[in-house]
């Protein structure tokens, strides 16, 4: 009986469903274009990238157009089809890196599949069968174990793919043609034009860097940090009823680190381009980056009170200024930081914000207020909050060290005035003996 | 002169590194050897991997080695080389997404190729090429631009990279053959025949499940979780020099998004295995990692303090019990669910570790510890970790709240004594009115 039910059950939601299906299609599509209209607003090269793959797949496609081009490759022009199709990335390391390992790998692959028919031909008619079945195993189960090393997985995995592929051709098809040779070095040229042909396009026709994306993505998630900070100083403890300062896209910097390192492995295969060399440091934004997310995670707590439901912080006025101007301080100094990386420019600045944080961690603790209050649910709000702003002041002066870093290795333009220069190689960086203070007493404040 | 002297260390340096040569090659040649031993040891289904894929290739390479089968195909033989190359991944989701993606798009490209081929002969002789040529551009253009939606990029982006190569093969190929449809046909089954081989041989031989990997991946983490917060919770305040519980891994139960999502795309093409059936909620999956990823920012701070060379937390003998048990509590409640997920059964438990938990962090409101002490260095840290303690407390019950919901959607086996589950479906799920006094509490406390 229940079962009859459920079948009628079914049977009615069948019916409403392809009743739903004009109406479902109409939305689908309306659905779809909204989607593409968003995409290609949100970032226009998305929709540039697909017209310039569109331009080159109709360039080598010319081979077969025109007589003169197919008598020479004939069918081993559906490489450079092929070739054009699976190499053209959106960035220019990408394109790069896939072309470069597509060709180098082709041309290795060639040879030793050459190497390997040459020597199976030698032992006579009954063992080449054998002998390269042998070969293509024992190369297949090697290869495939080699991607799994992280190094090779990182930049090099699609040039292993492409040695597989080409062997096992190359040594295979020596069974059943004598113009191996012949075919290897067709197949080898549309390999190398197709690759030529991706890789001038992407970068002649409006180029994607990855190292520029990266270089923009590690310095505005500074940023917003940063600008969260000075929101956070301003509204913790009078915060307007209504408005709450949120810090959009916080998520995205908790999980960005795989997509950071995507791009620093593509970083490394472009030439130097606008403002960054051949091997500028990306392994070092990487570094970074790292320490950006760990202040990140400090943050987040943060940012989870200001959205939450719950009243206000409340302390005596000297202490919310002390808390205000920690946060503020420390919002500053992260954006200045930012702006020192995305300008490249070691900064001019006047007096170190983060020595205001540090110094006003240093007098948070020296403060009355701690012993005065007996109220423990007005005193341990405002511990926690202390707390996480002062372990977020260490990441700050960690991220300060590593930019310091960056910028002699990168070489940074120097400040204007030289004076500035002499006394303070990065003037954001804490001096000695205040940071060793606001160490140990975030230490003693902060435990955590 | 400066210059001088940097050409003649440059020099010294070369030579330095030419005699390094051998040595340095010898050193690569071991390294490379115990990378491989490691990689072996640590996974051995990575080298199980390696060896399937090397017998799949020979599989398929048999059809240039025998005539009946090289005749019926001939060149086309080499489509399923190549469609062995590429599709053949590590899980079994991972090779029948790809494979699926493939033959479909193959099949769905090919017939539109040969319609565009079709539509443009009838056009004529001057009108075809540049036809073909248009077709080619658009559909390349669009195709680029789809793989950008989200949707799309994570379930078929490679099938869609396949509809830009089939279609303009086909319809380019019509150009210079009159069999294309002979070709067509060849291909296609070549394809299907290399994905099946594929297929067939990463389910039957030591088949590698991803949706498996991502269950014990979620469960793995919260344990981890759980035993450090056991550990803490013995050692925060009698931490015997020199042994310090690390919680080994933290680093990657953080950045574990990208590769958490990665599973549960390839679980999603998964057919019913072992205890899994088709269609598992692997959505919930990510869920539950979310939620312990957010657990994993707040135990950080824990973990760093537990390093650092900091004193210990100091606090009289009612207060030093009350946090120990809310860390002990917390990580058993969280070694429960680790347990309920991995067993895929309800849990049978007599009392909700998380309700003493929840109890304990109320109580700790309620001590006079926080009125009587005057130390705010003593104070400010066991605030903080307190605070911390509180949160992760919430995230614990949020966790179970997740996992109460991936027990209904994947029917987890009931408990045995059906008491039990009658007056709670979820044992670890506080009651309703502690967890309400918990969470004002907590937030009272904990702000942050």
């Amino acid at each position: 009986m229940e079962i009859e039910t459920q079948r009628v059950g079914f049977f009615v939601s069948g019916l409403q469903w392809l009743k739903g299906i004009p109406l479902n299609a109409g939305a689908a599509v309306v659905g779809f274009a909204e989607q593409a209209r968003k995409i290609a607003r949100d970032d226009p090269r998305k929709l540039i990238h697909s017209l310039k793959v569109g331009l080159a797949l109709t360039l080598v496609s010319l081979f077969y157009y025109f007589q003169p081009l197919y008598s020479s490759f004939g069918v081993s022009a559906m490489w450079a089809v092929m070739t054009v199709v699976v190499v053209f990335e959106f960035s220019v390391g990408a394109t790069l890196g896939k072309g470069v390992n597509r060709g180098l790998a082709t041309l290795a692959a060639g040879a030793l599949g050459l190497g390997a028919h040459h020597l199976a031909t030698v032992t006579g008619k009954t063992w080449e069968p054998i002998l390269i079945g042998l070969f293509v195993f024992v190369q297949a189960v090697a290869s495939t174990f080699i991607r799994f090393f992280p190094r090779v997985k990182a930049r090099y995995d699609y040039g292993v793919l492409i040695f597989i592929l080409t062997f096992c051709l190359v040594s295979i098809s020596g069974l059943r043609t004598d113009e191996i040779v012949d075919l290897a070095q067709k197949r080898f040229s549309t390999i190398v034009i197709g690759a030529t042909t991706c890789v001038v396009i992407s970068i002649l026709v409006y180029p994607v860097w990855a190292g520029e994306d990266l270089h923009n993505l590690v310095a505005k998630n500074m940023d917003k940090l940063g600008n969260f900070l000075e929101a956070f100083g301003d509204e913790c403890f009078t915060r307007p009823e209504g408005v709450r300062p949120a810090l959009v896209g916080l998520q995205a910097i908790l999980d960005s680190k795989s997509s950071e390192e995507t791009l620093a492995n593509f970083a490394r295969w472009e030439p130097g381009h606008g403002k960054f060399m051949y091997r500028h440091p990306w392994k070092q934004y990487l570094k970074i980056a790292s320490l950006t997310r760990h202040c990140a995670y400090r943050v987040e707590p943060l940012n989870a009170y200001l959205q939450s439901e719950t009243q206000n912080l409340q302390a005596p006025q000297e202490i919310q200024e002390i808390i205000s101007r920690m946060s503020t301080e420390s919002g500053k100094a992260l954006k200045e930081l930012a702006w020192t990386v995305q300008t490249m420019t070691r900064p001019d600045s006047h007096e170190s914000n983060l020595r205001i944080a540090s110094k006003n961690l240093h007098s948070l603790l020296k403060s009355d207020f701690w012993e005065e209050q007996t109220d423990i649910s007005l005193v341990i709000p405002v511990a926690a909050v202390a707390s996480l702003l002062g372990d977020i002041v260490s990441c700050v002066e960690a991220i300060a060290e590593a930019i310091d870093e960056l910028s002699s290795l990168a070489r940074f333009k120097q400040p204007e005035n030289k004076d500035e220069k002499a006394t303070s190689c990065f003037s954001v960086v804490v001096d000695d003996q205040v940071k060793q203070e606001s160490k140990s007493s975030a230490v003693e404040i902060l435990v955590v």
